[in-house]
């Protein structure tokens, strides 16, 4: 199979970076052809703007959306954007690698979503959620935390880590993907803050490298999040009983 | 009293632009002092990398926390960190006015949050939460929408916008701010996709103009968001109940 790592941290070295490095060499060893797309190493631009679209559908008004159809029908969207979507249209699984900043994806991976995932694209006003482009294809997030465990619970001081995924759940659900549970990795600190001793630091390292290839093994056959869909939605966009299934630590 | 309104959208015409505008006017007239950080005029980098810091406290390892704490206390921080820091040091109220974009904040405005809150500044392990710097200071998110209100509801088509606005919020209290409820303008449309006629468009903005205006009469005596803090959490980081409260519509 085809599997996409997404991957996003500033430090060659970092926690991050080697659980990429052991999905990567897990995965292909058990025969897939894996990619990687390194944001920071590619210099991914994040941030959407007019100057990124040649020949505006628009040149008077910037909308995202407009242009982001207009390009989409006209072949013509910026490269890196569309190399991004082939990569995403060849994957069986994608898979998103990053720490958790300021309760959400860096900036670099949330304009990731906003600049890839284009309209007229990968979603329409028809062809998004149980409908979206990219049904049948699947996706996680292995993502890492400072704070441990259990702050992250529901009454926690960091947040129930159920509420903070959610959005990026929903945007992955957004254009077709089964999405699977997250992997979160707890308690990861940086560089110079960091561990009592670097032996403290590679124990961990071993431990979360350890879980995450274990995980790993049953991308195919784990139960993806079960979403509300169009079946479940009136014409107000309103499920019947308003309590929409949610994915539980 | 000193406002700062940080505002992002591409496109200077846009309904973000004007919904700035009217706050920018209605609170000058009533006599405030209103500051503008207009992320995308400014070029704003909402990256958060090695480069933007010299003289790194670690040149071998990169950690966004170890070189913003470093940079805070010899005094060196990027200039339009330390600017949007300065900034808000003065400030009594600060609003976000922003689109939702795949559910959360655009990338421009995320990176504010990973590049200004730095560690060590902003906050650190004892000062944050009800203790954070910026505590006795308000804030408040403004916020379009293009899907409509009712599929924001819980079991909504959109996502719940008490669930997608949380990881926001929370960035916001972890400060030190009082968080008050966001306003959201739901149902608008970027340039193209657009409204049925021009008029239309028109009414929708003159009607949130003046609902945003009118909100903004009691920024300074509304009840801010009852987040739980340090009183309720045990050594574990948990409360008691593990019910936290929370923004309801």
């Amino acid at each position: 199979m085809n599997i996409l790592i997404v991957h996003c941290h500033p430090e060659p070295r970092s926690f991050n970076a080697a659980l990429t490095d052991i999905a990567m060499a897990s995965l292909t060893q058990e025969g897939h052809e894996v990619h990687v797309s390194d944001l920071y190493a590619e210099g991914f631009d994040p941030v959407e703007r007019a100057s990124h679209f040649n020949s505006r559908a628009d040149p008077e008004y910037f909308s995202a959306l407009t242009e982001q159809r207009h390009h989409v029908q006209s072949d013509t969207l910026p490269s890196d954007v569309q190399r991004e979507i082939d990569r995403l249209r060849q994957a069986d699984l994608v898979i998103l690698q990053f720490p958790l900043w300021w309760h959400a994806q860096p900036a670099m991976l949330k304009g990731w979503f906003d600049r890839v995932f284009v309209y007229g694209g990968l979603y329409s006003g028809t062809y998004r959620y149980d409908r979206g482009p990219l049904k049948g294809k699947r996706a996680i997030c292995s993502v890492t935390t400072g704070a441990p465990a259990s702050t992250f619970s529901p009454g926690g001081r960091s947040g129930d880590i159920a509420t903070l995924m959610w959005p990026i759940l929903c945007s992955l659900y957004y254009v077709g993907f089964d999405v699977l549970p997250p992997h979160i990795t707890y308690g990861v600190q940086g560089g110079g803050l960091s561990y009592q001793d670097e032996l403290a630091f590679h124990d961990h390292l071993e431990q979360a490298k350890h879980q995450w290839e274990t995980r790993l093994r049953h991308w195919q056959t784990e139960k993806a999040i079960p979403f509300t869909g169009w079946q479940d939605w009136d014409e107000q966009g309103q499920t019947v009983d308003a309590h929409p299934l949610r994915w539980r630590t």
